[in-house]
């Protein structure tokens, strides 16, 4: 194999085991073997186990900018049918792997808590989807979806946090019930139509 | 010192030292060398790391236990006061190492994924925190403080994970942001009075 090809292994077989097992729980050898590589491949790539993390984050966050560029971006759809969407991805994401797994940032969050650099890369990440959550909200609010003192900022900074706990909690749960029935919760109580809210 | 009260070092300063690095990172010596105890010390009081990771949650919780007491079950304040209350101690308790630490129940939840005798413990936890938070929530309903549709199982674990996820990222963004905004939005868009409702 390649150099380059030695590296795409590496990385991909690597977020697979990390995002099961844990950073910390995750040997160089694992990553190795998993990938099929030589031992020595590792280090010919990634001058540390942090650097490899940083790139597997990297690699993980761009398959979440898929997600919100067709969901929670999407002009063509009704925004909360973009938000209800994205929430309803999550939810099959950690289903696809017996809700074992949870989400890698939320796994690194609490983990790695001795290398900064990783740490600088999570608050750039968590900013890129609060973002994102707040664009579809400002949607919803200027479209008369939601109650007209909605903040949005506020939720999507919410929305974020909550939907990472629910994640966690499914993960050690093994159950996707936390997710649920924040989805049931933040539609039924939070995002709520002005006039459903007038008929209290 | 007695083996009595070495067992009893290794468990104050093993929690502590795991809060701060994680589980994983933490090795045995590490925990023995916090302790101030003969390197051998730790394989007489425990069999296996996983027993002491069993122990140490179980310390965590009968601290939570204390402050669920003097919150959530404390039928001498109003209900929502001592919501409110619960929530405010997790701040502080945040707060009072940097941001750093996060929740020992989300962290094991995230990062030890290999121990089911510790991911069921951790079911057995949250199903507790979850009863007292309903326990909380029912008395609100029945005073009339919330609205009465208001189902005090569903906001209760929602209040749970979302809990867990404020803190997740209160951890990695080393602020208490994250818990700031989900106590004010609870508090005004989930937790609200009938007449305020009625107003819109």
């Amino acid at each position: 194999m390649s150099r380059a090809s030695n590296k795409e292994q590496i990385l991909e077989a690597g977020l697979r085991v990390v995002h099961e097992k844990g950073f910390g729980a995750t040997s160089v050898r694992d990553i190795v073997q998993a990938a099929g590589v030589p031992n020595g491949s590792f280090t010919n790539h990634f001058a540390t186990k942090e650097a490899f993390g940083l790139e597997i984050l990297d690699r993980y966050f761009s398959n979440s900018r898929e997600v919100i560029e067709r969901t929670l971006l999407d002009g063509a759809k009704p925004p909360l049918a973009r938000l209800r969407e994205y929430i309803e991805l999550h939810k099959g994401c950690v289903g696809a792997y017996d809700m074992r797994n949870g989400c890698l940032f939320g796994n690194f969050s609490a983990e790695v808590v001795e290398s900064e650099s990783i740490r600088l890369r999570l608050v750039e990440i968590f900013a890129q989807l609060r973002a994102a959550l707040a664009y579809c909200l400002k949607a919803a609010v200027a479209a008369g979806d939601v109650r007209p003192d909605t903040d949005p900022d506020l939720v999507a900074n919410v929305i974020l946090s909550s939907l990472q706990g629910a994640i966690l909690l499914s993960k050690a749960e093994h159950d996707v019930a936390p997710i649920e029935q924040f989805e049931t919760l933040l539609f039924s109580m939070i995002l709520i139509f002005p006039r459903k809210n007038g008929r209290d």
